[in-house]
């Protein structure tokens, strides 16, 4: 084997053995285990740390207040279903791992969002219950865009710790509940993350949505904060997530976060103005007049790269096909949700019945340029001069 | 942005992008969403398919019996508390992921290996009640290599379930329980993994410890096996686990399973060799001689890469420090327990009270050489040399 076949050996372990060192600690894993004890254990532990003290230091937090996970999914599941039991408060229109979670326990009030897609936090202001112990709304949907008023959701909270509901309990925990979560998983691109200033005592985000890798998340989970884990094994990140750690994942999420950080400003401003120039070119041009396009979700508080619209009569999953066709990726709704024959609850919760013919989704990014925008555009006017004789 | 800084996207997106594909999906992510049903969407969404196939096929199942994870740790979970509700019998040696997922349930028979660190399958069945749902079972232990009697546990299994302690239930599962989970982390390199052969329903195994990357993981669940989600969202993994599928990291197991099965015999047997030369290098040294070595663990039913020693008096947790000072990375223990103060769970079992002086682990790996041997061997002269006066 040694040197017939080419090493599937990590960098690391490869660079460790021309240094003259052996490693014979495979039953760790292939990469060395940060939890051990010799040189490379420590390099290794040294790494992952260096990572959290990183992305801490982006949220404005302790680097011991970082929990990694998979991923946003299991943040959002380690928050809801690790929190104490009690009632829950969440929007009609949060990601389905937080929906779901919530179902779990049965004991959850879902707050309408109002008709552009953005909740008022005195609706949930006044979902509170004596023993309501997490608030879960999302900083920013993943359909529309819509941002939701998360510091005025906070200091709604907070002025209910102070005016405690529990002050007849005999809790020691006193005035520390509800405790507030946030996905903030589409957020993180656009939007300040300081989690101080957000008000947040819980935030969920991952690396695949801010141009990291996949397979890596974090949990941001404030000091006084109280959850138990979702799963059970060693005692790595602070007893809240056993399993070796994923080191290269850390590292590369505190990479990307950083470097979102860096271009923040600048990237908000470009993506506004091109999408708004997107925006600007459907309604003015000939054949979509005719059809008529609305745009779901509050046109202001909506996350820069975020163009969702309805067209109707028309099904969007059948758009989204045409648009594929013509080489352009966009999506009909979440994700998550594509296939599913029910239609997307975020538009549903904006329009009602009338969303059957669904929504079409466009999110910028960091390679869209007006280029992108114009074919697009033109690809769109295709289509529906292609369509409207049968929708007509 | 554009082209001032590198590019932050991955391959597959790049290379569209210079194919004249417009991506206008980043909100699903800056991967693209197998979910998606745009065209770059359902070539990811192949790619994951493909990558469950050839799992599959490794293992002797169905591609749908596949369900990726986020690791073993997260797969030895969702197969414990995702199980029905009841009566577990597991053994006393098991990984900690095991263990402390067990613990959750409190009703669970922990059956002790003999001295050998191999569990009687007599005492398996001896174990089983008219309410046990789940056997739990390590395929080889992490620490000390021995390999388990799992195709005994496994006759035992159906030989209960004929007899069906739930005849007088009133049950239409009658005569499904309880469910054979093995944990195959470890055993996946070395031993044979076709799972009728088996006769495993659940059996869990990683990525990181067959030389692929972090992050990543599979359970395999026979198909009329009925288990529940550890977490909550979308569809994804039939509805098993949510969360947007790691696609990258699904086929790098694949490739890596693939590539564990084409060079095992071969491994094996250098790896056999090379071990039975190591500890006979160690009996024989003049110095190790006179301390006095205890291999742990059966030396026949045993991973061809793992040698697991004590030596009387001097803690191991010294020794892996030594001979790390020399460059060479052994284990003092499980890596999950290191910097624990209380001694290896798995060495306790074997050795009781005796165990305090911990256990130094071996293990072998692709790189191994015959040099690295020697080196190891003289390091531990060294060392012996060096602490005798202090321990004698």
């Amino acid at each position: 084997m040694k040197s017939k076949e080419k090493s599937n050996l990590p960098a690391m372990l490869r660079k460790a053995r021309r240094a003259g060192k052996i490693y014979l600690d495979y039953a760790s894993g292939s990469f060395p285990n940060p939890n051990a004890i010799h040189e490379l254990g420590k390099e290794e532990k040294r790494k992952l740390e260096d990572a959290r003290t990183r992305i801490a230091r982006v949220l404005g937090a302790h680097s011991d207040e970082i929990i990694f996970t998979s991923g946003a999914t299991e943040s959002n599941n380690l928050a809801i279903l690790g929190a104490p039991r009690g009632h829950l408060v969440t929007t009609n229109i949060e990601h389905a791992s937080v929906l779901e979670s919530c179902k779990q326990t049965k004991k959850v009030t879902y707050v309408e969002v109002e008709k552009n897609g953005i909740v008022d936090s005195k609706k949930i202001r006044k979902a509170f219950k004596p023993n309501t112990v997490l608030v879960s709304v999302m900083y920013a949907n993943n359909e529309i865009g819509t941002i939701q008023p998360i510091r005025e959701i906070a200091k709604e909270i907070r002025h209910f710790r102070k005016r405690s509901n529990l002050k007849n309990s005999k809790r020691s925990d006193l005035g520390t509940f509800p405790y507030f979560h946030t996905d903030a998983t589409q957020a993180v691109n656009y939007l300040p993350i300081k989690v101080e200033k957000l008000g947040v005592d819980l935030m969920s985000f991952n690396s695949a949505k801010i141009y990291g890798p996949k397979g890596i998340g974090a949990l941001y989970k404030k000091r006084n904060v109280r959850i138990t884990p979702l799963m059970w094994g060693g005692n790595q990140e602070r007893g809240l997530r056993p399993g070796t750690e994923n080191v290269e994942g850390a590292v590369a999420l505190a990479r990307a976060l950083e470097q979102v950080e860096k271009i923040k400003d600048k990237e908000v401003k470009r993506l506004t103005k091109l999408r708004d120039y997107f925006l600007n070119k459907l309604e003015h041009s000939h054949i979509l007049k005719n059809v008529g396009i609305l745009v779901n979700g509050d046109w202001e508080n909506r996350l820069p790269n975020n163009l969702n619209i309805s067209i109707p009569k028309i099904p969007s999953d059948l758009l989204v096909i045409e648009l594929s066709a013509r080489g352009i990726m966009a999506s009909a709704k979440s994700a998550c949700k594509s296939g599913e024959e029910t239609p997307s609850h975020v538009i549903a919760a904006l329009r009602g019945k009338a969303a059957d013919e669904g929504s079409l989704r466009f999110s910028l990014g960091r390679e869209t340029s007006k280029k992108d925008i114009d074919r697009t555009v033109k690809a769109l006017d295709e289509i529906f001069k292609k369509l409207e004789k049968w929708y007509n």
